[in-house]
């Protein structure tokens, strides 16, 4: 048995300047791009060498079971790390599975036996 | 003054079978994807011609006030429908501005005088 549930909008940005970005984004929305108020879902920024994005990734109790759960409906690891595994979706989005983040879990997570 | 917040998040799915997309994803998140309880964010999913993404939707009661907002941040409107508007951040990422879609809204909201 393990939980998991959707835990955060990650913005990619491809970018030499990520305070930069993190301001624009900061400003766009109008709230701190991390951290967060606890009741919803974290948005971080972050700089990546890939073509800017957004992402989503999904904190786990249990990283190989949700791993495994995840595969069972047709998602592929693309490379696992040693906090978290990058996965893509059948549909071709990248999101990655994590440590749990945000408060109030298990309570509000999913529960998978 | 209008107000505007954070609205969705849109998993775009370059896909013949929108059906096929939703169940895996509704079945990874353990959730509905679309409608969702009133206190989370909006997710869900969509047929797209361009390749498979996530976006963003920035939701307000004033569409022009919230694009000329975000034109001062520096981002860019790439196309204006009828119902919402295209815009593209400094760092690339492609989001929507949209009308009121969650409940809450402006109590729970951003105030722009």
């Amino acid at each position: 048995m393990h939980h998991s549930r959707l835990c955060a909008v990650l913005i990619d940005c491809k970018t030499s300047d990520v305070d930069e970005a993190a301001r624009f984004w900061a400003k766009a929305l109008g709230r701190a791009v991390d951290p967060t108020p606890p009741d919803e879902l974290i948005v971080e920024i972050q700089r990546v060498d890939h073509e800017s994005r957004v992402h989503l990734d999904i904190e786990t109790d249990d990283i190989p079971a949700e791993v495994a759960r995840l595969e069972t409906l047709g998602a592929k690891v693309l490379s696992r790390l040693r906090r978290w595994v990058v996965m893509e979706a059948p549909t071709g989005q990248r999101f990655c599975v994590v440590r749990v983040q945000r408060p109030g879990f298990p309570k509000n997570a999913n529960r998978w036996d």
